[in-house]
C-alpha cells in the first residue's frame, strides 16, 4: 500500500460498469427473447447458464420452510435483530404529505403514495448476500409497497441459497422466483406468464444485470447502478493501526476494483498501517482479491493539516467514510460529501453493512456529491394537487393568462379564460 | 377527436426521446470537443448553430438590468407573485435529518445536505419559457444549493431572451451563460475556462440536449428526461364542454406528440367536447401543432361506470389529471398514479403550469407510477451516520461477525473483531 504526501487535488478515477458492445448486444437479445417467449426463455437460460432444470420458476412455500428449518438458529436470530434495526432506522424516512390552504379557498398539496410493486434482484453463487435482501426489501416495506418480489439465479439443483430464502422469510416475502442475469431483469420489467411485471427494480448484480437495468430504465424505475465499493478512513494518532488496517481490508476483500484509502496527518500512523495491511493480508481467505484491490486502488495520503484531510475526504465523496480521531464527531460535521459516515473507533464499517440499521446500498464513484443511500424515499412517489376556488381563479386568471401569452401559449391563456365565457354571457 | 367505448385495458404508447445513431454520435463528438477545447468550442458552436458571434459567454450585469428595465411591469409583478407561490409550496418539501439514540450509547442518524451546485438548461428561441426558470431554480434555492447557474442559447445578436433574464433576476441568479444544445450540457458537466462544472443538471431541451444529458449522467446528476406532455380529464355532466375542450387544447398546442384524453361516462358530454375541440381549434395561433396532437394523440373514452374511469386514469398515470366532476375532491382520492391532479372547474392546468405554486416539471409516459414532480428532494442528498459506543460494539460484535462469515466475508468479521485484539492482550 503506497504512502503519498497529499498535495492539491486528488485524481479520482471513475469506474463505471459500461460493458462491451458484445455484452450490450447479448443483453438486448436476452430481453427480446424474454419479451417474446416469457417463462420458456427464463427456463432456457436457467438451463444454459445456471445448469438448472426448472419445472417451475416460483419458489414454493416448502422450499422456504425447509430452508428456515435447517438454518442455524443463532444466525436466524442475528438476521432478525438486524432486520429490526434496519426497519427502525428507515421508519425515520417516512414521508408525509402536506397541504397549504389559502384564504381564497384554494389549496396546493403534496400527496405521498407508495409505488405498487418492487422487484429485488439478488445475485446467486458466491455472492448470495442475505443482508442485501434486508437492505432492499425493508425500505420498500416501510414505504408501504404492496407487492415485493425477489428474484435470484438458482444453483445447479434448481434451488436458491438458504440465506436468501431465510432473509426473505423473516421479512414475510412470499413471492420469490428462480432466474438470474439479464433475463431476470427483463422478466421483472416486462413480465412473463409466471411473473407479473413490477414498477421498480433494485439490487446489485454483475455486468449483465447492470446493462439490463440500464436498458429497461424508463419502462420501469431502477435504483442506482453501483460501482466498486469504497472506503476512506480519516485517522489520527489516537487510533490503532491494526484496526485501521482490518477495516481497509474489509473493503478490499469485496472486489479487485474496490478502493481503500487512509487519510492522516501522521506519517508514523501511515507506516504502521502500511505494515499492518501487509501482515493481515497474508492470512485472509480472499487474499488474492484484497491484494489486487490494495495494490491497484489502495492509498495512504499524509497531509500537513487537518483542513487538507477534510478537503480530500469531501473531494473523494466516498461511499463509506470512517473517522477515527479524538474529535471524530466534531470532525464529521465538516464532511459534506459521503454516502455513510462511521464515527469513532467502535464504528467499523461492517457494523453498518450488517447491523446498525442504516442502509448498505450507498452511492459510489463520488456520486455522494449528489446522491444518497437506498431509502424509503426510493419507494414512494409524490402527486401534486391543485385546487382553485372560483375566487382564486377570479383573482388570478388575468395574471395566468398574461404569463401564458408571454410564452406564446395562447391556448393556455384561453383555457384559463374559458371559465369566464359563460359567466360573461350570463352577466 | 375520436370517441371510443372504454373496454378493458388502454393501450399506452410510450414516446421516448431515443434519437438516432447519427444524433448520438454528433452529441458524443460535441461533448469531446467541449472537454478538449472548452470555451473555444462553445464559441464555435454558438456561431455555427445560433449564428451568434460571442465575445464572452457570461451574461453581464448590464444585460440583466437592461432586460429588467424594459420588461412590462405587470408581467414582472406576475412573475414575482408566481415565484412567491412556487417558493411557498416548495418550502413544504424541506427535509429534516433525524437521529435515533439507543441506550447503549450508540446512534444512527440521517443528515440532509444540499448539493453544492446546480445548472439549469433553458431552451432558446420560440420555447424560451421564463416559467421554467422559476420551476427549476426555486426548488434548488429552497434546498439550499449555493451555486445555481442558468445556461441558454443566445439569439443571433448574442442575447438571451428578456423573459429568461428577468425570471433569473427576480430569483437573484447572477450566473448565466450563453450556450445551447449538447455543448451547453457538456460545459455544465465538465466545465470550461469560463464555466465551473456543476453537480446536477436540470431543465428541458431538444433531442440533442436530452441525449447529452443521458451521456453525462453519472458524472453529474440529471433530472428526468421528459417525454411529450400529457393531459387526461375526468368529467361528468356537471362540467362544461367548452372548458374541457379549452383545457385539452392547451396541452395539444405544446407539441404534435402531446396527448389529450377525456374520460367520461357521458356520451353526450363526449360529443359536445368533440364539437368544441373542432370549433376552438380553428382560431388557435398554434392550430397546426394542436391539430396534429389531437388527431394523433387525442382521444375521448366513454365508460359505463365510474370505476372504469378511475381504473383508466390510474392506468394512464398521466402527467396532468384534471377532475371536473361534482365530487372531484373525493374522486381524486381514488387516483393513485398521476403527476399532478387539478381538482374542480377552476383548476385549469395552466393554473399549475404558471402560478399556483406546484412544480410544472412532472413525470410523463406513465412514469408517475414510480416518479414525481421536480422538487426540493432532487437538490439534497442524505448521508447516513453510524456511531457505535464500546458497549454497543461489545453487545453486538459476535452477531456482526457471524453475519459477515455467513456471506463468506472473513475480513469483515475480523474488522469488527479487531477492536478486541488489544483488549484481549490487556485483560
Amino acid at each position: 500500500m503506497n504512502i503519498e504526501r497529499l498535495t492539491g487535488e486528488l485524481s479520482i478515477r471513475r469506474q463505471l460498469a459500461d460493458g462491451t458492445a458484445t455484452q450490450l448486444e447479448a443483453v438486448k437479445q436476452i430481453i427480446q427473447q424474454v419479451k417474446i417467449e416469457g417463462d420458456a426463455a427464463l427456463m432456457h437460460f436457467a438451463k444454459k447458464w445456471d445448469r438448472a432444470e426448472l419445472s417451475s420458476l416460483r419458489v414454493t412455500k416448502e422450499e422456504i420452510e425447509e430452508a428456515a428449518g435447517r438454518f442455524d438458529p443463532r444466525l436466524l436470530g442475528d438476521l432478525t435483530e438486524a432486520a429490526n434495526n434496519i426497519r427502525s432506522y428507515h421508519e425515520g424516512q417516512k414521508q408525509q404529505g402536506y397541504r397549504h390552504d389559502r384564504e381564497d379557498g384554494s389549496y396546493v398539496a403534496q400527496r405521498v403514495t407508495a409505488i405498487e410493486s418492487a422487484g429485488l434482484y439478488v445475485p446467486g453463487g458466491t455472492a448470495a448476500y442475505p443482508s442485501s435482501v434486508l437492505m432492499n426489501v425493508i425500505p420498500a416495506q416501510v414505504a408501504g409497497v404492496e407487492r415485493i418480489v425477489v428474484i435470484s439465479p438458482p444453483d445447479s439443483e434448481g434451488k436458491l441459497s438458504d440465506g436468501v430464502l431465510v432473509a426473505a422469510h423473516i421479512l414475510g416475502i412470499e413471492e420469490l422466483y428462480k432466474s438470474g442475469g439479464a433475463q431476470a431483469i427483463a422478466a421483472l420489467a416486462y413480465g412473463t406468464e409466471s411473473i407479473e411485471p413490477v414498477d421498480k427494480i433494485t439490487g446489485p448484480g454483475n455486468i449483465f444485470v447492470a446493462l439490463a437495468k440500464r436498458e429497461v430504465n424508463g419502462d420501469v424505475a431502477i435504483d442506482m447502478i453501483a460501482g466498486p465499493s469504497e472506503i476512506a478512513i480519516i485517522a489520527d494518532e489516537s487510533a490503532y493501526a491494526d484496526e485501521i488496517a482490518a477495516d481497509l481490508l474489509s473493503q478490499a476483500e469485496h472486489d479487485p476494483l474496490a478502493s481503500a484509502v487512509l487519510l492522516t496527518e501522521s506519517l508514523e500512523m501511515a507506516e504502521q498501517v502500511q505494515a499492518q495491511v501487509a501482515k493481515q493480508l497474508k492470512t485472509l481467505p480472499r487474499a488474492d482479491i484484497a491484494t489486487a484491490s490494495i495494490r491497484d486502488h489502495g492509498m495512504i495520503y499524509v497531509a500537513d493539516t487537518r483542513a487538507e484531510l477534510i478537503r480530500a475526504a469531501n473531494q473523494l465523496a466516498p461511499e463509506h467514510l470512517e473517522i477515527m480521531t479524538s474529535d471524530a464527531e466534531r470532525l464529521s460535521e465538516e464532511i459534506r460529501h459521503a454516502g455513510a459516515i462511521f464515527i469513532g473507533r467502535y464504528s467499523s464499517e461492517p457494523v453498518g453493512d450488517y447491523f446498525a440499521g442504516t442502509n448498505h446500498v450507498l452511492p459510489t464513484n463520488s456520486t455522494a456529491r449528489f446522491s444518497s443511500a437506498l431509502s424509503v424515499y426510493d419507494f414512494v412517489k409524490r402527486t401534486s394537487i391543485v385546487h382553485y376556488s372560483e375566487q382564486a381563479w377570479r383573482n388570478n386568471q388575468e395574471k395566468i393568462a398574461r404569463l401564458a401569452r408571454l410564452e406564446g401559449l395562447e391556448a393556455h391563456a384561453r383555457a384559463v379564460e374559458s371559465r369566464a365565457w359563460k359567466k360573461e354571457n350570463q352577466s
